[in-house]
This record gives C-alpha cells, structure tokens and sequence, in this order.
C-alpha cells in the first residue's frame, strides 16, 4: 500500500533512469528538474493577463518603431486567437515549456510564424511575470472588494432588522451588558470596511508597472514605459528596474490584508458555531448550510461556518509561506519568487468561497429573539447601570458606586435573585441614598434605551447607525 | 543545576502553598494568577498615552458637566505629577494593581483625594487600553516614517556618489548585465519608499478614536467622543462601540507592514553578508560595525548585517503571534487581547535598532569599485547587448538573435575568452551577417550606458533617478 | 509625548555623535553596535550552564596535560567563586563585555590572574553556547516533563472523581452523543502524555555535546571530547565539528513540540471559557482565578483561561520566529543564530506559568453535575443508540437504520418532544417493526453504560482508563 | 479580463440563483455549500487506505458477529474491486458523496447491493479518516525515510570522494578555517540523520489506532479494536475515544518534522547558489539542473536549488495553517479538522521533490577544488594555528595568544601578505619566543591535519567519518 502521487497515470513511459531515483521519479534527472522547475500548472492562471500584456508591450514596439506595424498588427491577432483557444479549452499547456509565457509565445509561434519571435524584444520573463501577476492581484482586489461589500450588505440588512433585538453583550464571553444584535453585526460591518479600505490602498501602491525593466537594468531599445503602463490602466511605470522585478510587495501586502480579513471571518465564524450550538441556541442555520453526521441521525452541524474559522489558517500560512520565502533574497530576480503563486491563488480561491459561504449564512440564519431577550437579562447585565445611577443621582465618585454595587451584587447572588428583584430595604441597607428610582435602570429595555452616546447600542442609535453604513459603505 | 527564572530574587517571602505548586510558583493560586494576569511588567509603556488620554477624558467630564470643573482640574493637576513621578522614576509599579491605569489611577488617588474616583465616570478598561495603544503605535509609527527617512536619505546619497560605479547586476547570483551601484542602491529607496507609504496609510486608518465605547456599549452619561477624539488627534471618534473594543486591526496592520519592512531588510543584509565576503569582496565595514572572533584573531565578521537579517524572524514571528491569538476570538473584549502588547513593543524596539543599524553600515561601508567593476564584465554580462544588436543591425527577430548569441557565448566558453575577445572570423562563423560595430555593444560602459529607458541603470538615468527621489522622499 | 524605550535610564553619557542618529541612538555608531550585537541582556539566564561547561572543560584540559593541573583547579574554583557571587546578586553584568561567556571568564581573570587566560584553550564561543544552551534546553525539559505530569495528575484525580458524571459530548460544538466528564478530561491527559513523549525525544536527540567542535573545525590540541561529554552528562560527542556549531535543531524541535503542547492547552483552555460562560454554565472557577471588571460590578472573568488560549500564540509565534531566523543560513555559525534564545526562553517561561495556572484552574474548577446531566440528554443524543438497536435487533443494515432514525428525529421535532417521548405507535408508524424493548436505549444512562467498548466512556471504562492512566504516566 | 477560476468549464448548469451570488457562485447556496464542504477533491488519495481500513474493520465486525461471515466476505470483495477501479482510472468521484468515504461506500453499495450498508456499524467518519489518515501519513514517513537515507547515501559518497579536498570553513560567511569538502558535506549527512530520527519517533508515537472510537463515545456493539489495530499494523487502539477523533498530533508533528527538514535543506541549497555564483566558482552544475534566460543568452541558474530554497516556505507556511486551524478548537471532531489535508499532501509531494531534486543535484555537481584550495588559505584562515602553536610552543595563556596573533594578522595586512609570508624578524618583532618551526602550522594541509580531534576536520577524521556514516546510516 503506497500512497498515491497527485499525478497518477501522468502519461509517457519515462527515458532510461539513473538508478537512484526510486519509484516516484523514475524518469531520471530531466524529469524532475522539469516537475520542480515548471509552472504551467499553476500560471496558467494568468494566462488573460499575460496576453493583454503581451498585446500593450507590442502595440508599443510598434508604436515606437522596433518592430514594423505589420509585425504588430500579426502578433496582436495571433494573441486574440490563442486567447479564444485557451477559453474554449482548445490550447494544449505543455510542461516542457515550463510557464505560461512560453506557451504562448511558442503557440503564437505556429499561428504567425517568425513575427513572433519579435514580441519578446526589450522584455524579458523576469518583467513579464511581475507585471501578469500584479494585473491579476489588481484583479482580485476588485473582486474582493465586490465580494466584501456583498458580505456588508447582507449584514447591514440584518442589522436594520434586529437594530432594537436585544441581546447580552459579551466580554470574556460573560454577559456584560445588554446590546442589540443589530449593532453587533454592524461591528463586523466596520472590520469589513477597514478590510476594503485596505484593499484599496494595496490597489493603488501596487498599481505601477514593471513592463519594461527587462531582466533587471532596463533596455537599449527606445522603448515607452509609459505608454504600456497607460494601455494596462497602471498609474505611472516603476522607477527603478531592479526593484520592479525582485519586488513581491504587492503579494506581501495582498496576503497580510487577507490574512486580517480571515481573522475577521474566523471571529463571526466562531459566534455562529457559539449561536448555533444548544447551550446558545440564539441562531438557526438554513439546511442549506448545516450539514449531517454518517452515524449521528439527529445531527444538524455549522459545518460551513467551522470551515471558514479554519481557513484564516490556509490564509495565515500562505503569508508566512511567502514571507520566509521572500527573506533574504539578494537582487534581483531569485527563482525563489515562482513560488509566490500558488499561494496567492489558494487564497483567493479561499477568500471567495469563506465569503460567499458567510453571506449566505448571514442571510439564511434565523434569530430566536425570545431566547436572546431572556439572556440579555442574565448575569446582573444591567449592574453598570446601577453604578452609574449611583453616580448621577448620589453624586457618587464612580469607584465608589462600583464598590457599593459590587455589595449589591454579591447581596443578589445570596438571595439567588436579580438585581431588580432586590426590594428598596435591602439596597438601602448597603446604600441608604437609594430610592425607588433606581429601578427604571435595571430593566434591560431602558439599560439599553440609555446607551444612546455616540456609536453605542441603543436601538435608535444603531437605526442611525444602519443608515450611516448603508451610506459609507454601499451608495455611490 | 536549575535554569534560573527571569525574576530571580523577586523578593518578599510566598505565602504558604497548596502543595502542587512547584518551585517556581510556590506562593500557590494567588501568586500564578497575578503572574499570569497581570500585565504592568510591560503595559507601564503606556504610561505617558495613558495619561494623556485620562486628561482628555477628565476635560471633557468637566465640560459636559459630568463631573464638577474643580475636580476636573484637580484631576489634571494630578495626572500631570504622576507623570513627572514616573519619568524622574519615583513612582513605583505594582504588580498587585494589575496595569498601567490601575496603577497610575490608584496614585492619583493618593495624591488628589476623592476626585480622582471620578476619572473612571463613563469609560471602561476596554475602551481605555484600546485608546492608550492606538495613541502608542501611531507615535511608533511616525518614528518609524523618521527612522525610515534617514535611511533613505543616506541610500540616496551613496547612490549619488556611485551613480555610475559600475557592478555586475545578479539574477539567480549568477551574473546577469552590468548596473551601477547607485542603481542598485536606489532599489532599496523605492521598497523603504513603500514602506513609508504602508505606514502612513495605517495611521491614516487606526486614527478613529475608541474612547467612551466604555466597556462593550456606550454609556448613558451625555459624554462628548469628538471631543475627546479631537483633544487627542483623532479624526473621529470609531463608529461602533462594540468593534472599539474588540478591533486589533491596527496591531495586526502595524505588524504586517513591520514584517514586509523586515524582509526588505533581510534582502539589504543579505547582501551586505555577501559583499563582505572575500570571495566577492565588493564591501568592506568599519570597525565599528564589525566584530572579532574569540579563537580565530583574524576574524572581521559583519555581525551587524546578520542581526538584521535574522531580526526579521523576530518581526514575523510576532506577526504570527497577534494573528494566532486573535484567530477565532468571538466579540467583544478578551482577555486574550492583553498578548498583543509585547509583541508590538519588541517589534519597534526591533525595527528602530535594526534601521539605526542599517543605516550606520551603509553610511559607513566603503566599496571596492574596481574589484566591482571587473566583476561586471564577467559572465559574458554583455550577451543581451549583443543580441540586441542582431535585432537592431541585421534585423533578427529576437528569438533567433537569442539563438544566435547562444552559439556565440558557447563559442567564447570552448575557447575560454570573454564575447569581447571573439574573431570577428569567429563571430561571422556564426552568423555571417556580423560586423566589426558589434564589438561596439561589448564593452561594459557602453552596455551600461545604452540602458536609458525609463528605470533604467545607465549612469545618466540613475543621476536623475537620484536627484527624483531626493524629491520624493526626502524633500517637505 | 514619545514612546519610552524599554531602557529609559541605561547610564552613562554617549560619545561625540554622527549627526544622523536620531534620539534614540543619540551615541552613534558604537552605541548601536553595542546594543544590537551584545547578548549579556537575555543570555545571562545561561550562566549556570556556561559555567558547568567551562568546569568540565577545564578538567579535561588539565586531565590530558593542555594545561596543568594547578591552573585547572584554580580555575574550577574561580568558577565556583563566580557562580557564588552571580546567585547571590553580587555580579556586575557588562554589556561591554557583550555576552555571558566573556563576562564570565573576565571576572575569572579578576580573582585568578593568568590562569584564565588558558580556559579558553581548544574551545570558541560557538561549540561553547551551543554546549551551555543545550544543557538549559535540556534542563527545560526536565522542568517541563514535571510540570506535565501535575497536571495530568490533577487531570487523572479529577476523572477519577467524575468517572461516572454525564455530560454531553460534542462534534461541531452540536451535542452528539453523552459521555463522562472524566472521560472528557482523560482525552487531555492522552495529549499531555504524547507531549511527554514528545519531550523525552527531543531531550535524547539532543544529547550529544558540542563542545570540543571549537570555532568549526576542532582541534589540533589532544583534547577529549568523550571526556567532557560525559560529565556534563552527554551521550556522546556530536560527529561532526560543523554540524555541531551550526546545528539548532535542538531549539526547533523543543519549540515545535511547546506548539503542539500550546494547541493542547488551548483547547482545553477554550472549553473552560465555554463552560463558565452563564450559557453552558457547566462549571464554576474559584475567585483566585477570576477576575472582576474596571466598569461592570458583576463580573466573574476566566481571564487565566483566556490567556492561556492566547500564549499558544505565543509559542506559535517563537517558533516562527527561529524557523525563520534559520532558513537559508550557510554553514558553519552565523550570528544570526543569537538570536535563538528569546524566543526559547519566552517559551519556557510561557509553558511554566500556563500548565500551573492550568494546574490551579483544574484543580480549583467545580462542576454543576445536575447541569452537565440535563444537558446529555439534550439534542437528541441517543439517536445513535436508536439506529445500533435497529441494527442489533432488526438486523437492519446500518445505512437504512440510520435513515429510520432520522425520520424519527424529524417526528419528534415536529411534536417538539424527545425522541424517547415518541409514542410506540409513533415509532412503529415510521418501522413497523420496533418494540417497546427501544426505550431501554433512550436512557442517557443506559446509553453511556452500553458504551464499553475499548477507549470508550462506559462509567466501568472509565474507571478503568483512570486506573491505567495512573500508572502509564504517574507511577515509577 | 476577469481571473479565471480554478474550476473552469464544471459542467451542469446551475440551478436558479438567490441573486446574491456574484459570478463565481452563480449556482446559489447548495453549490457554495458543496463546494466549501466537499473533501472528495483532495482526500481522494486516501482511497487505498480508507479501503484497507474498511477491510480491516468488515472482517472485524463478522469475526465478533457483528455481520455475518457473508456479508462480510461480500464487502471484502466489492472493496477490492472498488480499488480496482480507482487504479485504472475507472472510478468516478462524485463531489455530491462529499468525501472518499461516502464516495467508496457509494460505489461499494452498486456493486454488491445491502451488505454495503452494513459496513458502516459500530463506526463513523470521524474515526474512519482519522484511521485513513494515520496509515497515510504513516506511509509517507516510510517513504521519506527512504528519500532521505538515499540523498545521504549520495552525501557519503561525494564527502568520501572529497574527504581531503582543502575549502575554507566559513562562520559568518567569512573564511575562518580550512576544512575539507568531505567534512562539509558530512554535516548534512548529520542532519538528515536527525531528521530520520525525528520521523521515526513521529511513526512510533502515531502508531496507535483512532478505529473503533466511533463518533466520538466508543460503541455498544462488542467489536474488537484490537484486532482491527493488529491488522492495520498498529501497535494497539487509541486509550481515549473522544482523543482518538480528535486528536491530529501526528500532522502537526510531521509537519514540524518537516519543517526542521526544510531548514536542513535551504541551507544546502543557499550554499550551492553560493558555490554556483562567478563569486564563488567552487561547484558547477550539470546541464540538466540548469536553466537559462529568456533574454541573456549566456546565463546558467541554479533554479533548482532556489525552488528547494523557497520550498522551506512551503512547508513552515503549511505547518503554520494546521496550528491556527487547531487553536482553540474545543472537543471532539470538528470540520476545521478537514483542512488538515492539503497541507499534508502539499508537504509530502514537496519533500519528494526536493529531496530528489537535492540528491540530484549533489550527485551531478562538480567541484574546482584547485579554486577551493586557493581559497582555503585566503583571509589568514590558519591564524587559530598560528595561536594554538604559541600557546603549546611558548605556553603562553591563549588570550595571550589570541592578541599576539592579532596583532600579526594587522603587521601581515600592513604588508598585504599572507601570515606565511612574513618574515621571522617580522614575527618576533611581536613575539620575540617565535621560530621557524611556526612555519610548519601555518600551511593549510598541515592545519587541516591537525585537526584529528573526534569529529574534527583532519582527512583521516574524515574519511573515518565516512565509513562510520556509512554504518550508522546506511547498512541495515
């Protein structure tokens, strides 16, 4: 019993073998310094990018005159058709050829015969890479955002819904105080907006272009920067020729904005597994996101949810992959640098599904709000409350209101009994200031009524609040 | 023999124990509790941020009328001796008192009376730490942007003084095409350059301020957050109470760009170590940056260089840490959240010594320019010149001129020569087309001086590009 | 109002400086290579091992005639005078004098003159702190090995007490099917006791001593390596002279298994939140672990849990860190590897206090057993038990019982009733063919004592696996 | 230009959509959900083992009765003929069956009808792929065993080729003294040894069986866990039931194994780019480990030893997603859990790779060992001799040596030439004792042979070395 290689029944019988490789890479050297050394298996991926590059970097030569128009016009043709060839699953990707530049030069090659040769002047693979893929990160950030704002939108809706459902607020998961579920989901509205704000920063540093660095020290050829970085929508080209190929800032970056967007998720993930579960009870999950077990019957399992709080561990790790890779590499280019892809791509493969995955939980999830009105009560939630009328009304400094509520608490806890259920006669005997008032402050509705400061829980701030964010974040 | 803890003679005697406590914790629960709990050791950081946002506070009681003026500026007059208590290091922390505002609360106690049980009206530990932090690292990081600035500034005039020493340019640490030193210089000017730019937009980001979230919810009391938001720099008071208090996104921003800051670095030392070296022997460091061996006398060994390398698993690794403990963490508050500090604090402890250290070895270094520039040559570093050349002169596509050159430099290896020495016979044996102008394209200077486009190294582009960033960086 | 440095304070005036550094390092060049470069600030904790080794050293110096035997004993009790004066707090630590090794040996010269100049003979520094950080590691396993067996044996004595208390057992956070609170604990003292394992691996891969490996290449004195290795109670001398100064392996597979260790105690320490949250409201924390609230008067905190749960990030974090610190380093030492003992450190310190406020906490925990109990039952958790007796009794192949069970579930949960309230004819409209013999299976009791197969959390399982685990890990 | 997903062209038109759902999920929920939850797409290659255990577990429950000997023996056939299919690439994994499990079972139940749904009894999925897995990455410790015995294998023999081949040992890159190649490459002989017995500790403490633990609880069938270990080639069932399914232990500890592998590795690949570099020009690299550049025709880069380089970062990032997927994950089983796979498989497919990539490459490479001689005695590398001999000559305390030789170093770099190449009137004008005998040690080759401490550099401690490698880690 051995264990399957990923690439079972990969094809042709292998050349002769060196006698050391064992099972696995029989076919001797060659073969394995092609598995190692080829990317088309996963840069293929960039195959749009690389080809709208390939189209501005020779309508420039063109342009510029270092190659004839008709030369020009042929290789922008003949890349039209290999794109057509690569989205209707004609294009045959060939690991020999190691990436996906080389398969389309090679291919554009048999299209248009000698022009072709002519598209890779003044360029090289290390400023053609650099560019494909900060096209596609650029790509993916404008995906991400669509995706996050879908993700704000569903929960602003919810939160509209639920701006007065109340609810315990918690802190070292104890009721601490009274909330609405409305201003806790609008919580994760902010953590998601600071995601996009980031995303668009990101956007905006990355948008340089590298096109035209050449393999590190730039180009005889009387080449226009400028006008390529123009025909890709990159703001200006960048400024230095060694940094534009050895830099994988914009994958650092990308990654580490992902990685706190996961954190993000991992965090609403875990209080819908807490809300799902039977001790919590607050929340129903769709059948179309609960999932069963192969011997318990009865189960109905958050599986989704459990899924995306484990994978601000994919999105972790890749950022980590990338930066001990990146770590201390000299100038300019390394081949260390293939490896930024695949985890780039794991990652927004993993981005898109955690979101979705989560907008549809958020929008399908039902709320017992009777079960969560009776929590928001629990654990004498509206103590602050009383300290704090204690402060306005005695003029108490507030460390000694804490004081004489903590008294108070601890007198409830004895008579197992809420604090409202106190009568005035035992209050009085730990703080004889107290009159029958204090009562209207220890009903959870009117604690909650009272948070009315700015950006705090009280029903008609957090309708105000549903408003502002639909504003901020989605209009315009 | 025992490791030996990091409080050795912590001093006053245990209370008696449980009995499985062992050596190390033989005061029992009590003593492990606050050991574990509290975190004066390294939050009293905060001290100076703390107290400021405490006078903020206070102000703002005052002029809502919250508190009384009087004891408002009691409170001030208070908060203002404890900080001169603290930097004549006359106050004494106690551990016993948990925090840093515990600690600076409770003296203030004993210096102003009753008053000071005012201070606390309205606000919470959750909102007051989250405050104190972001105050900290927003001043982190506009020592960050200076301690950047100066590196850049002494990168960019090294660069001006070696804009056209030239030096063999490395992809793969094989030799690729001449640069200049400058050139090369400036590459890392452009990464610090983004550095300065990530920063500046975490500021812009974490510059909300969380003060009077209280605990989890708001408050009841008529509080004014602009105020105090606008009394500390804040452009705005954060929207969402719940989140004010649970958000670590600008630790976990902070620390992200620190760590794509910390492979830049490790790239520059990489090299440093390299260039150092004898057997590449381009650089030479002062004795100041330089150590010796304990048993080999000969020893001049660039220990700085690799301190900065390795510190950059220092900063990941701290990445890591706030990233892990945030993972999962269901709002608001948890005590969990106390990690993050250390972490920060080391990172920019770490950042400013490995900077200041950067910058004194690149200010200091001195460069062996000819050994540098017979380097250049070396490797047949003028083989794309040539086969530019056959694209430009005899109108090869590139291809084919790659092709050609090919031949040519397996030629020049058989014989054991540089391109340059190659018979124009030789080379006509190869392609028959060749002229004696190719020789022109061949020499080093002139393979330098020909790469003008826009980023490029020849030594006229980089004296400009010196002169830009001069602009752009250093200059307002 | 500035960040404090962490050395506010540190002494004596700077030199003349370059102008460039900024306040922070307002000495220059010397000052900044002094603070980055030496290690005496955290290596010091290794003076108890530094010590031993040079003492061992030493005698074999003297034993193969390298030096005589005068100085040997001079020097043996110079060291111990050294040791004395450092455990007493009478030594001066230098930074000047960079690290614990040359601090040692200088204060050496101070007592014994000449001699001292010969300890150093055959050896550097780099076999001699691979050699001291290997004795502190292996000194931290010991410590850690102990510090794991109390907890697991507060573990084993709490299942014992709760061998047989019901609680239920959860996949997914759902309830799945009942099992035992002492079950549930034993599942921790498996995972402790391949921590165990784990670290009693790691101690004896360690075991071969470097010392005698000098700078990198031995010696071309007759010095005994077995000698020395024996009395400090290595194995063996490592093999290989480069290997041994380079190699940290030792440090990567401690933190690696503190990890793996940190994870378990995370878990356990997540579960602990959860069950003193008032929803689970499945246990009780002692106040020596609780803490209370700067604001809300009522609160009860599991802050040990919480941070507990967060050091794990902190492990993760250091481990990270040395990974990071050691990719890519060529052989032989590299200063770079100083940076290794922060991190290791930290941790030790980190596992210390986590397993005893672990310790404390499940020492200290009670339990609310009618709770635990009322809860096994919910969920329908013997739907399981249902789907077996169909198969034990009508022979019903597993996959059809489990769909007959599910339709059950469904009824019930339509009659908002559990499944053991379904009526016979209830049961039977779904299969005809069950009896009243089914509602023995329904029973939580019944269920968890029908459990007994091996590992499993029948009551007499338990009590069984109790008994085992106390001698698998405690006896002997 | 959109980026194109990885799941181009997947068939059947999804059904009608909640509008939400941007392009990639056009399908609605349902689609979302399967993809999100399905596994089948990677642990399908656990098919061998899943049906192994199947076997195991099927004869099992007929031996105790549990089936009867029928249908047990008709699952056994129906499961071969299943792997059958699966090896001639017959089978059709269905993402709808979710998992392997369900996949095999499936299929099991077309082929021999209602006994299929009998395999199921007394187990669940949760101990199915933790047993699954077990074998798995079991047998991938078996063959990375292997893997790494074969790269050491190839180490032995080149370091016995060149175990008098004269280098420079370097500590901080800079040349501290002469060694051999032999001595060099034995270190990572030393290493690999290491990492085997890491992986064979990893497979012992793995080696205990999840099967049988069921959901979660153990079962009330009477199975008979032992014999199901026995016949998997476990050492015994699992103690605990609730650790047995959730414990993943053996992932974290391969993957920490290999991390520390791939520490081991990108050193020796950091040297080979070292050694390959115009620089350096001690090795070459055979044709087939090279590649060259799309734009300098001249280049040779060492692309496959900077792949095995950046893979360091493959697999610390892999170990680093199970950590935080694993943190603070309460008990039993939960889905997070089904993130461990990809990163296990990404790690094992990179080990083999590089592992045969390296072994490749250091059988392949050549070496100048005229050009490694040279630099053998550059940088004043046998001053340590030069010390050693006035400590053993003039028995001077070797401080006192250390500065004598010191102070020579500086005379011989006044007059630019090497410490042999000073007069003797130079050298006892510093130390008036010095005579011509010094001369003798400050050769190379006599250094070097003097250096026959155990494990010391000397050829002759090398060539033991060899053989004794050969012993330890090669026969047997």
């Amino acid at each position: 019993m051995t264990n399957t290689s990923k690439k079972s029944g990969s094809g042709t019988p292998p050349p002769a073998t060196s006698g050391i490789w064992g099972g696995r890479f029989a076919s001797g050297p060659a073969a394995i310094m092609q598995e190692i050394n080829a990317s088309i298996d996963f840069d293929r991926r960039l195959y749009a990018h690389d080809i709208a590059a390939s189209k501005a970097h020779a309508a420039m030569l063109a342009k510029t005159g270092i190659i004839s128009q008709d030369d020009g016009d042929a290789i922008a043709k003949g890349l039209d058709a290999v794109v057509k060839e690569i989205e209707c699953g004609d294009f045959e990707f060939k690991q020999e050829l190691e990436d996906i530049h080389m398969n389309v030069e090679s291919r554009l090659g048999e299209l248009i015969g000698d022009a072709a040769g002519r598209l890779h002047t003044a360029r090289s693979r290390n400023d053609q890479v650099a560019t494909d893929f900060k096209l596609w990160v650029r790509d993916a950030l404008g995906q991400l955002d669509e995706d996050l704002k879908t993700l704000q939108s569903i929960l602003i809706d919810r939160a509209g819904e639920h701006a007065a459902t109340m609810m315990p607020g918690f802190t070292h998961l104890q009721s601490a105080q009274p909330v609405t579920l409305g201003h806790h989901l609008l919580a994760y509205v902010e953590m998601l907006g600071r995601d996009r704000g980031r995303a668009s920063d990101c956007r905006k540093r990355l948008n340089e272009s590298p096109l035209g660095a050449a393999a590190l020290a730039g180009t005889s050829f009387p080449i226009d920067r400028h006008m390529t970085a123009g025909a890709l929508g990159f703001d200006a080209p960048m400024a230095n020729s060694l940094d534009a190929v050895s830099d994988r800032d914009f994958v650092l970056e990308y990654l580490s904005n992902a990685a706190i967007l996961g954190i993000h998720l991992s965090r609403l993930a875990e209080e819908i597994v807490l809300w799902c579960s039977v001790q919590f009870a607050y929340a129903h999950m769709p059948d179309a996101y609960s999932t069963g077990s192969s011997i318990m019957p009865q189960k109905r399992n958050p599986d989704a949810a459990e899924l995306v709080r484990a994978k601000a561990g994919v999105i972790i790790g890749a950022l980590n992959t990338v930066l001990v890779m990146m770590k201390g590499l000299p100038l300019a280019y390394g081949k260390d640098m293939q490896e930024d892809k695949v985890p780039v791509f794991a990652v927004a493969d993993t981005l898109a599904l955690s979101l979705a995955a989560m907008s549809g939980m958020v929008e399908g999830m039902t709320f017992d709000v009777e079960r969560m009105k009776a929590d928001a009560g629990s654990g004498h939630a509206t103590a602050t409350d009383l300290a704090d009328w204690l402060v306005k009304t005695l003029d108490m400094p507030f460390r000694d209101a804490h004081h004489v509520t903590g008294a108070l608490v601890k007198l409830a806890d004895e008579k197992t009994m809420g604090l409202h259920q106190l009568s005035l006669d035992d209050m009085q005997s730990v703080a004889p200031g107290i009159t029958k008032e204090v009562y209207d402050v220890l009903k959870v509705e009117d604690a909650l009524n009272s948070r009315n400061s700015f950006g705090g829980t009280a029903p008609t701030s957090v309708e105000g609040a549903v408003a502002e964010a639909r504003k901020r974040f989605l209009d315009g």
